[in-house]
């Protein structure tokens, strides 16, 4: 497979946006027709995938045009259970189908054979008596470092060998970032910065043809001059940059964790384009509103982007 | 329902055991007996099924007399897809129905609607359209706190209104676990001991009958001099502590981590109790096998209490 930073650089280039679009589906809250559809399940579980499933494909349609990427967050599938997980399934294979690469955004992180298990998971596939198994196969994770950077080893492994992307905690967006991002080692260097420099370290074990390296970096665009000093100790890495829209960063703000030419980065939204839908809507309205809203969000940081 | 450390000491004082037994299957290394009974299955999904389960509900009935607790390792069920998890699902129910405490070793961590989400997954019951959700509701999760405290607020309060507990990664058993672990603060505290004192702090906010608190923390028994000061600075506090047996801890340095009369810890062995199993052997070789290891680890575990 190519490396995954070639296939993400392709897809921003294809749809011309440098959006990532956010899954993180409330069931409670999706359109009526959804539900309507999923109302001749038999079971709760059956039900619960039916509606997710059907929303997610919809997502997929309505945003495959103007989204470099979609980034699926686990907690939401998980809270559902076993439904929940059918239907992450699912809308996994389907982003595959249409070349639409993924994220899933899981925050793993372990030590040892607990991080190989998690890698197979998300990233390779796994096998049992032969049969292979790609429930949960995405182009690309999210990995917390907390645990140190021999638990990061058998993710760069998968990206390596099987193509895949990685993108580790770097700078998160929220208020309590900082508690542990920003302890200090010896010298006086930040966990945000140890991290960056570590990742950059690493950038030559999954370089792509574009001399972009699949081994990348989360940093939240909510502490927008800290995202420059890290964009710029992670020259290859494509960063993917979360908070714009719903959590207050604008896409001035994220365009400092950019590259010349708009190249190196995506800027994720979740709420902003596929929450708050009108509940009695039909199908094509909704969809027609979801497309409308990735596209504004991709002129908004096109034209951000061509600023700098 | 009673809280989280009261039922997992009357669970301890019940098997007179400090053993908490960790879960983390390898369906081509299993027995071949649960191959064999899961071979009748009509799809991957309901062998891989069918196999976990089935070596799951053993491990249960061969652990419950001598093991306070079950602690699933969310990696090895994810990694064979929705068949794992739906194992998972019937494993927990089958430990609930059974009294033994389940802690999902899931090692979770995110923000905002994004944490509450994952307590809603392992701690609490989700609903959709009314209808409620329990496939993953273990009794207790562990966290990692990487994202800021902020990060652990819903998980803080799903032990306080749902009587469930949590266990926040404070210093872990690998080799590179310093690299942010022993990071500092400006007062020039390191991570680890700036997470106990949190956790000390926020004890008050889930205590038992007991005067333990439902909020604990995971300390690896392979730093035993910190395993001995970390103990001191959360003096009302659980901890989980893994890197006994396979990973080369010892009983007499676990002890390290317990209050008087050995209260206040359980020591987590997996490979040690539930993996190497002979390929060939029969159901009930396999059982009995299981639990004289698990009763042997519970007799070093306790004779090493005794001499403190």
């Amino acid at each position: 497979m190519r490396n995954f930073s070639d296939r993400l650089e392709d897809s921003m280039r294809r749809t011309g946006s440098a959006l990532c679009v956010g899954l993180d589906p409330d069931i409670d809250a999706l359109p009526d027709v959804f539900l309507a559809e999923a109302s001749r399940a038999n079971s709760t579980e059956d039900f619960i995938c039916s509606a997710l499933k059907a929303f997610g494909l919809a997502a997929i349609e309505a945003v495959r045009g103007s989204a470099a990427a979609l980034k699926p967050n686990l907690a939401f599938f998980e809270q559902y259970g076993v439904g929940g997980l059918r239907a992450l399934a699912s809308i996994l294979a389907a982003a595959r189908e249409s070349g639409l690469p993924t994220i899933a955004d899981a925050k793993r992180g372990d030590i040892g054979s607990t991080a190989e298990a998690y890698a197979r998971a998300f990233l390779r596939k796994s096998t049992a008596a032969g049969k292979i198994i790609q429930d949960f196969e995405a182009d690309a994770l999210t990995i917390n470092p907390y645990l140190g950077f021999d638990s990061v080893e058998p993710f760069i492994k998968a990206c390596a060998d099987y193509g895949k992307g990685i993108f580790i905690l770097c700078r998160t967006s929220n208020p309590g970032s900082a508690e542990f991002q920003s302890l200090r080692d010896e010298s006086g260097t930040a966990a945000s910065m140890k991290t960056a420099r570590w990742i950059n370290s690493a950038a030559d074990r999954a370089l792509g043809a574009s001399d972009l390296s699949a081994i990348g970096a989360v940093v939240g665009v909510t502490h927008a001059a800290e995202l420059a000093v890290l964009r710029s100790a992670m020259p290859r890495s494509f960063l993917l940059i979360p908070g714009y829209g719903a959590q207050g960063g604008t896409a001035a703000d994220a365009a400092k964790g950019f590259l010349p030419e708009g190249r190196g980065a995506i800027v994720n939204a979740s709420r902003s384009i596929l929450g708050n839908l009108p509940k009695s809507a039909s199908k094509d309205e909704i969809s027609a509103l979801i497309t409308s809203r990735a596209q504004s969000a991709r002129e908004d940081l096109s034209q951000a982007l061509r600023l700098v």
